[in-house]
């Protein structure tokens, strides 16, 4: 049974805002909040309409008004954020990626997913990007929330901390075949918001511009990818050229 | 001014349903509508709340009314569903896609939008994958949607047919590393639902199974990839390795 003011807190917990003053996050599903359960965060609370281990029952009425999903799935985890420290992203021996400005939550979640399966530990975001904890950005990580740090920072400023070898890549229309460049397992990969691209400011700070090329070459109709999509193409490049 | 029966009409082509019965979709976004209205499909309504050339204004209540978005834009088309022929797809001279039960709406858009990109021009899918017409898929392509024939039929009687040295590529957990295959530039890729992969009986006639590497080769955290991102990484390296 919960109170009013649970399901009112739980409830606004799709806000960033609240997120940030409770420092508190939902998960839902049962696969989603087990690998949760297993791994170090701190989950406050731990709710079912069926039966989980260690999860209170509640009511499948009480479930729809907390949950933030259309369909609400039997399982509701609240979970303390887990904080980073930017130094541990090492664009020296690593992929790092750095979103700029990249907003719809699905694209961030599904970054943040195939990050995972590229072997990339840390993503920097600057301040206007999706926030990871946003409840549609946890439910499209498909767990890879609990693996890949994410950073919020002013990504200007963070490049010019770095050491001044760290290559810097971004996709650009003026930019060099990805499949000619070279390309190290190391260093940063800049994507921009679909709508506006990289900003730039940082767009100064790009050592390596790349272009992914369509096929045929001189195919002009589909004027961009979509980020995610991109992201993906890239990072199995970089992986693949190792 | 709109009839109380159009709003329904235009409304109610949110289904598939109805989408079949009157042989009609529909289109949102000046950049979008735009691009159709210059493509060779007839559109049956324009209509804008702003301004936008040939297009009748209505109040922005009115869209409220028929639009499928969440934040609706300021025009609006009403537009004849294309009739293509399955006989176009050609798997012998170009890359055929062929989707599965791929039935999230974002997925099959995006799909389409990276094929536009890769210069494949069909795509075949199952009769329960998503129905390239609803307004969430339109919205995805970007526009892709005017140039990418999207074919609905059952896909294992679709490939009997086809010639017996036809290639049909799959994803599969036991298939050869994307990277070491070799990969022909026509042939069938096929993709299943995220949920259940390829289907047992579309499986047994893959005749080339890939699967593409995670990063490390031993990173096994991560279970899979989005489908969207896992047929962007098989298009990007077809066309890269031809």
């Amino acid at each position: 049974m919960l109170t009013k003011a649970e399901i009112q807190l739980y409830r606004s917990l799709g806000d960033k805002r609240e997120r940030d003053t409770h420092g508190l996050f939902v998960a839902e599903g049962a696969k989603l909040v087990g690998e949760i359960v297993a791994s170090p965060l701190r989950v406050v609370r731990l709710l079912t309409t069926s039966n989980f281990p260690g999860a209170e029952v509640i009511s499948a009425k009480e479930m729809e008004r907390i949950s933030q999903l259309k369909t609400p799935t039997d399982t509701f985890a609240v979970v303390e954020k887990p904080l980073y420290n930017i130094g541990e992203a090492n664009p020296q021996n690593n992929l790092v990626l750095a979103l700029d400005g990249v907003q719809n939550p699905g694209n961030v979640g599904t970054i943040i997913r195939l990050a995972d399966w590229f072997g990339i530990s840390d993503i920097v975001c600057s301040a206007d990007s999706a926030d990871c904890f946003n409840p549609k950005v946890v439910q499209a990580t498909m767990g890879a929330i609990l693996r890949v740090r994410v950073h919020y920072t002013n990504l200007a400023d963070y490049f010019k901390k770095l050491p001044a070898e760290t290559p810097i890549y971004g996709t650009f229309l003026e930019g060099e075949n990805l499949y000619s460049a070279k390309v190290e397992n190391s260093g940063i990969i800049v994507m921009g918001s679909e709508g506006r691209g990289v900003s730039a400011e940082v767009g100064q700070q790009v050592t390596n511009k790349l272009y992914i090329p369509p096929y045929p070459a001189d195919n002009h109709n589909s004027e961009s990818l979509n980020v995610a999509i991109a992201t993906a193409i890239i990072c199995a490049e970089f992986r693949r050229a190792k």
